[in-house]
């Protein structure tokens, strides 16, 4: 029998795989994706996860009992309990059986009168089939739902056409991206420190990030003169920079920006050709709304100028995942396109179909945030309850976590006007510098790392997120429950104590 | 006061934007996007949409009362019934408050006890907090469980550490392509008839569909020397062909390969160094399963000679949107690496973590459907009623239609033995055709729009998949309610009666 001879390569490509290696190498990859960098399940996070699997196998050798999870905005992991009116419509909508006639006896013990009446609505919006594919921009009814909710925060209408129901944020964020992004001569501003999310979607659409710089020095806010400097040198080196990025409420900054900060940024933007991407969804997480109330940028461009308000294309981003709502496991959220070109809105909607849609039961959820019980509704005495009782005790741990902070030699941490996160500086003695340089590690990854192996503590370290050259930051949560927090952070201040007395 | 100058544009790009034009046209956006086509949401589909909307809002002047969405694969749209253990189960999940034990007297009436413990086993599996961010990957347990259906299915072992969750099947193939697209001289081989997610993907990622043809003559199967063809042309023309991409059950095409030809197919991959990407999402929807059983390519794989059992690089897709199943609305499946390079998995993994996790209501679903109940189970018997029923009843709607086809002149059309789908070959006189491009549309886009026009039937024109020059096709699905069939063949027999005469 004569054997099969197989069709040759490229001769550009000849000899690449050898017969016995694998097409798909690490060298043979897409390199874009493998310059991806994600350090919010990272070294520490891996790391963490193997602690805590070995607790569970009943380690005995460890000098902590448990794993305290500062690393990652994920609030129900940490015991944050769901909002009971939408889990109880969320269940209905499931198993619609549940609203029939036969059943009200049964059911209206176990569930309230507006949780039934919501359900029904939704799965009517729905077409009575939560199992199928929706329209691909998200069902109609839940967008007017949006716009009804942008108009009563902001003063100023919003069009459901404009709205795109989305798997989260994320997914979203890497929508918009992609269709920004048309060569690899395009760059896109991002704060700097920066919600990783943004770095490896440039890296994976081969854009550059153009960094500009958050002031530390003026509580995380926006520096006009820097964000002016760092356009001037990419656009001088020829990079397309057509984005601006900025997340506000501050991850992992914490900051709340104040109105006129941000009436300087659109002006920048208008005048730079700009698109505006704004990830707002640490919206209703802001912890001093009298001095630093949240202002989304919807309502900057609509109450700026005529040149602004009807030119400057923004994209804004809100998510169920944060918020007292907490729903990151749904994967729900939206975007807003404000003055978009109309052919440009069209290929948004033809990328959203090729996905198909998102999820419904992320979509049910948007709807739900955007539309919860109010005064006079049967759910809306325990829905009021449960949302202060888990916004009051979040803004109690961030005072607490900032406090305790700032009280540990060499550590200054702003207060967390917003957002879920504190991104504390420390001042890291030259000798640990050099230690951590001796086996390979960035400075703040060694503190990092240490803090873990003494304490269980598992916190970020600020070169995930970027930082000025020379200065160490780490990242913390503020979403371990109430009732850890005096041992973990006494935990913290012995370890940093110790560290401290070891290297200096 | 100064006038504020903004940042000058790089000298390359000086004159793009003109002061009054928007950052984002049609001719800034990324050109990739722009290439992207999407036909299953298409011009047909919008038009379908319209006019229900028309009828919705009483016109009286169509020829017909209610459109028939022939055009996509949404079983529940189309008032497919959930399976209510799945939906019991995932009500439970949503609201745990339902298993406490002073709640047990009248939950109990409400749900079998299978339910009940099934959800207390999937609580227990996303650590009690289906509201927050699983493992990247998915969750473990439930990824223990799909390996033990594949397992079941093949008779080979699985992995759980190779399995992935995803939002959908789409949404892994997404992340294997980017993956394996390293430059725009990657190429990577197609069926034509394709599901135009393959081509879509390629347009976005720039890589050439390397496409081949299914052989018509042959129930669809696929055609050894064609591939090899392909294969040379596109390697002599420098196209560094990577992959080979199946859907078997077939989508647009309906067919079930026979294990002879698949192996074929696994000898010219490995032969050739190609990787498989098997889109196996049908592979619960076969209708002949004595004479065309559903094998896996897995199966394929582990049970080949040595060299290809150890070593061909192999993904393969599921899905709970098709099959009995139906569950599109969620958003969930997953896919399988068989064979792949370590490095290469951590990248995978690396990528799913950028995605923080599918949503964990879709994963949930993965294990109702890789876990259904099982005989002595309190669920078993509605189960197996709901099931078999679904399942007979698609059998029959696709026997009803490829026979209707096949009545009526020029028209062939092949039962199908798999998948939602059958995709007629029409004989267009040449008056049509010439009508036709009179009007600028293709053929069979003229004939399909015709058809909707007539008839109120929505079906996706051949030209949307692919098909051999100078035939034309169309695919309709069989999905529609039962009691439809008879009024809407009647009439596409009336319509189809009336075009022939209207262009011999």
């Amino acid at each position: 029998m004569q054997r099969y001879q197989p069709v040759p390569m490229p001769s550009t490509l000849a000899g690449r795989n050898s017969a016995e290696e694998k097409v798909l190498t690490i060298d043979t990859i897409n390199p874009k994706v493998k310059n991806v960098q994600y350090a919010v399940r990272g070294e520490l996070a891996i790391k963490a996860e193997e602690l805590k699997a070995k607790l569970t196998q009943g380690a005995k050798d460890l000098p902590f009992s448990t794993i305290v999870n500062c690393n990652i905005g994920n609030p129900q992991q940490l015991k944050q309990p769901p909002i009971t009116f939408f889990r109880q419509v969320a269940a209905l909508t499931e198993y619609p059986e549940l609203l029939k006639p036969e059943h009200e006896a049964l059911v209206s013990q176990l569930f309230p009168d507006d949780a039934v009446r919501r359900a029904r609505e939704l799965l009517a919006s729905a077409g009575n089939a939560i199992g199928a594919y929706s329209h691909s921009q998200g069902i109609q009814t839940i967008r007017e739902h949006v716009a009804e909710f942008i108009e009563a925060r902001d003063g100023f209408p919003a069009n459901p056409n404009d709205i795109y129901l989305t798997a989260g944020a994320s997914t979203g964020v890497q929508q918009i991206l992609q269709l920004l992004i048309s060569s690899d001569h395009v760059g896109v501003m991002i704060p700097i420190p920066q919600y990783p999310l943004y770095t490896a979607s440039l890296a994976l659409f081969d854009a550059h990030p153009v960094p500009y710089y958050l002031d530390e020095s003026k509580e995380w806010s926006m520096d006009l003169p820097g964000l002016e400097r760092s356009l001037r040198r990419a656009r001088s080196n020829g990079i397309d920079v057509r984005a601006l990025v900025i997340i506000n409420p501050g991850n992992p900054t914490g900051q709340c920006l104040i109105e006129e900060n941000m009436r300087e940024v659109i002006e920048f933007c208008y005048s730079n050709k700009l698109v505006l991407l704004a990830d707002e969804v640490y919206q209703t997480n802001v912890y001093y709304p009298e001095q630093r109330p949240f202002h989304s940028f919807k309502k900057m461009v609509r109450s700026a100028r005529p040149e602004i308000r009807d030119n400057l294309e923004l994209i804004s981003f809100h998510s169920i995942s944060k918020g007292v709502v907490g729903e990151c496991g749904r994967r729900g959220g939206y975007f807003e396109c404000v003055n978009l070109d109309d052919a440009v809105m069209g290929q948004v909607y033809k990328m959203a179909s090729v996905n198909l849609c998102p999820n419904v039961q992320g979509q049910l959820l948007v709807d739900l945030m955007v539309r919860p019980p109010v005064q006079g509704d049967a759910s809306y005495p325990l829905y009021r309850q449960e949302t202060q009782g888990i916004y009051d005790s979040l803004k109690r741990r961030s005072q607490k976590l900032s406090k305790a902070f700032n009280e540990m030699e060499g550590i200054t941490c702003n207060s967390a006007e917003g957002a879920m996160y504190v991104f504390p500086q420390i001042q890291l003695p030259a000798k640990a510098v050099k230690a951590a340089e001796q086996v390979g590690k960035k400075p703040d990854d060694f503190y990092c790392l240490r803090m873990l192996d003494a304490t269980g503590v598992c916190v970020i370290p600020g070169s995930g997120f970027g930082q000025k050259d020379g200065t160490y930051h780490f990242r913390s949560t503020f979403l371990p429950p109430e009732n850890l927090f005096d041992t973990f952070i006494a935990n913290l201040k012995t370890f940093h104590h110790q560290f401290m007395q070891e290297y200096s």
